[in-house]
């Protein structure tokens, strides 16, 4: 099957805003197996949307639209894709109630202008909106198949994933699904050596390393009927990889090093507080951005001058003069100081140059220490980054988070 | 002028990135007064691609490509415009020596497949990439133009700002020119009673407030000659607004509240210390985001729990007991605290519910507490924010700094 993605919209041809419906209806479509050979964006014109509708229904199986189902009278893409299509339309009075009762819960009256958006293909699939007031819909025709859909990215979302796919899988031979694994603590080559065989052999689901930055991550990818297909099929290979792979498999898809690392401790019962130079904070943050954070962070510390660290830390001002606040004496002084103000279970010290520039005494951008102390050992790694201050903050925070993910999984084994 | 952008790549058709030039293009086109009213992706298929660009030049005066300037075999915009166009192809020994130095500086040897992209139109205008290799170019015919410029977004924007920006503003009439003014302490209803008679007479540049989440901002829009010309345009509709709002105006374009109070506190020689509750970090973090944050944050604290607020803070058990950690009075003590044991200028607290849940004692997610100390007197101000965990901590963080921001201008009117 051959796909169209027409979006309808003046505020993409201005560049006011970034076209993410087309991007995610492709990866969907790519993911269904659907081929899309083009992508199209409009504005509000009838003549040039017309024009559109009719090229792609010409050049192509399936055609989706995004955009254009307001209520104004700008918004026509229903209206002229359901004319394209031969499509009769008609009040649809179960759409009406729904969005009439959409507005009684958001407080407001239905304005009369709404009623437009109830109005849909008389034999079409009307398909619900359930964040929003327009629905979408589906008209097939001569072997063509048409589907509006609504422009705000959250509504196009959750209709395609509720609605669209479902129809889709239907009417398609094979989808290909996906999962990716996590891994920390150990190189992306080990992975490679490890598991070549895996790699090479496996055929359905395939097993591939995927770039994604300062992370080794693994895609199974399965050509299958559906998910639940999809997922047995894979079980027992993601089984394997975890046999050999061990605890260096941290999560799988949307998992990050802060959730499991979250996780991790409250399973544990630890806590945890940071002392943070160049970090600035950064550390406590992609804690606290996770609800529940309460329960393994009681307090933390940004200690971004010298007499900081000797202030609140303790750390020795004769180790700091002679050694320099970026150094890993002082990162170790730093984790262990903590230990003693904080109480916390594990403590994580940072200190490094965050840039643009070198420090005073000409260490250079990029370099880190990490330190990490649980009140009987302490241990220290120095780490080297390019890029941008973002970047290397970014990469800090996240080789801490591996440095504690590390440590409990560690740690775990030993018990 | 009409245009049409072209945007070439399998990637693109994948949905494994978003089109992020499309929207850079059509942005800058529209400030520049040029229409356009299609976009377009295709993948690297020379029938389709071929096949698209006929359509554009048909329907546009402008074409503008991006991606498939690489060295393999797969990359035929270049030659597939110029075809189109009618332009021969011949190598550029200038852009030759300029791929094999960028080569060179990044300490490789050029392979012999680049040669190719030193392959350029005889008769058009050469674009210098000046952060890649491919170079971009510009062929005209008969009325019509055609530009193909690189797809990494880094090179296309450099590309395009440098070489095409220059060479459109030549071929048009007048462009837009922008400028937005940033501005806080004071709404945006009230913004608009003052400026109603210039927002209503000034004609040109535009003046019209400009929609952000949790700011006030105000656009001027000139149309002119060139950008110099744009900026004498603004320059007394500017100062006028200045004169009015007075230091309501805390930035231009780009400016962040949060480089802006950098920046005030480095010019008054203060320093700033954070006690967090809800945003666990963010308010540090937002400083030592930015380069030179040291002259103004030496220690900053995350006192998350209530028994962290007792012991880091002093602040009284009974109080927390009494009041609740998320309330005036615990808020208010906190940034006292903070100023006794910090010794910084400024002391922030904040305490609020991030959510997703209501706390303990009931408080609703989104209710939030602001404190300042200076030493002298601590005021406190309560909001309420809607929304996201995610979304009120940064609503929280943006307001902070809005109060502090505000207390430094108050401040000085007072010396």
């Amino acid at each position: 099957m051959i796909a169209e993605i027409l979006s309808v919209g003046t505020e993409l041809l201005l560049g006011e805003i970034v076209n993410t419906d087309a991007q995610f209806l492709a990866s969907e479509l790519s993911k269904l197996g659907i081929n899309v050979y083009h992508q199209t964006v409009v504005g509000d014109n009838p003549k040039r949307l017309k024009e559109a509708i009719l090229l792609a229904l010409l050049r192509s199986d399936l055609l989706i639209t995004s955009g254009g189902l307001g209520p104004t009278s700008d918004d026509i893409t229903k209206e002229v894709v359901c004319e394209a299509m031969g499509a009769k339309l008609v009040m649809d009075t179960r759409s009406l109630t729904r969005i009439k009762a959409y507005f009684k819960q958001m407080n407001r009256e239905m304005a009369k202008i709404n009623e437009k958006q109830a109005i849909l293909p008389k034999d079409g699939i009307i398909l619900d909106n359930n964040c929003g007031t327009a629905p979408g819909g589906i008209v097939e025709k001569d072997g063509k198949i048409a589907i509006f859909l609504p422009g705000p990215p959250r509504e196009l979302t959750q209709m395609f994933t509720e609605s669209v796919r479902p129809y889709l899988i239907k009417r398609t031979e094979s989808i290909l699904y996906s999962k990716t694994l996590r891994i920390a603590g150990i190189g992306e080559s080990r992975v490679e050596e490890l598991l070549s065989d895996l790699m090479q052999t496996s055929e359905n689901p395939t097993v591939a390393p995927y770039a994604k930055t300062d992370e080794v991550t693994l895609r199974l990818t399965a050509r299958c009927k559906d998910d639940a297909d999809g997922e047995a099929l894979i079980a027992p290979v993601e089984a394997k990889i975890r046999a050999i792979l061990g605890d260096a498999v941290y999560g799988v898809n949307e998992d990050t090093i802060f959730s499991c690392v979250l996780s991790m401790l409250k399973k544990r019962q630890m806590t945890v507080s940071f002392a943070e130079s160049c970090t600035g904070g950064l550390l406590a943050t992609k804690l606290t951005d996770l609800p529940g954070a309460s329960a393994v962070l009681r307090e933390s510390y940004v200690t971004y001058c010298d007499a900081a660290k000797t202030k609140i830390l303790g750390v020795d001002p004769a180790l700091l003069e002679d050694k320099g606040a970026v150094s890993y004496a002082v990162c170790a002084a730093m984790a262990e100081g903590l230990y003693k103000i904080s109480g916390s279970d594990l403590c994580i010290s940072i200190t490094g140059v965050a840039g643009p520039d070198k420090d005073d005494l000409g260490n250079p951008v990029g370099l880190v220490y990490l330190g990490i102390c649980d009140g009987k050992n302490t241990n220290v790694q120095e780490l080297h980054f390019a890029g941008s201050r973002e970047r290397i903050r970014n990469r800090a925070a996240i080789n801490a988070y591996m440095m504690i993910r590390n440590y409990l999984s560690e740690n775990e084994k030993k018990c």
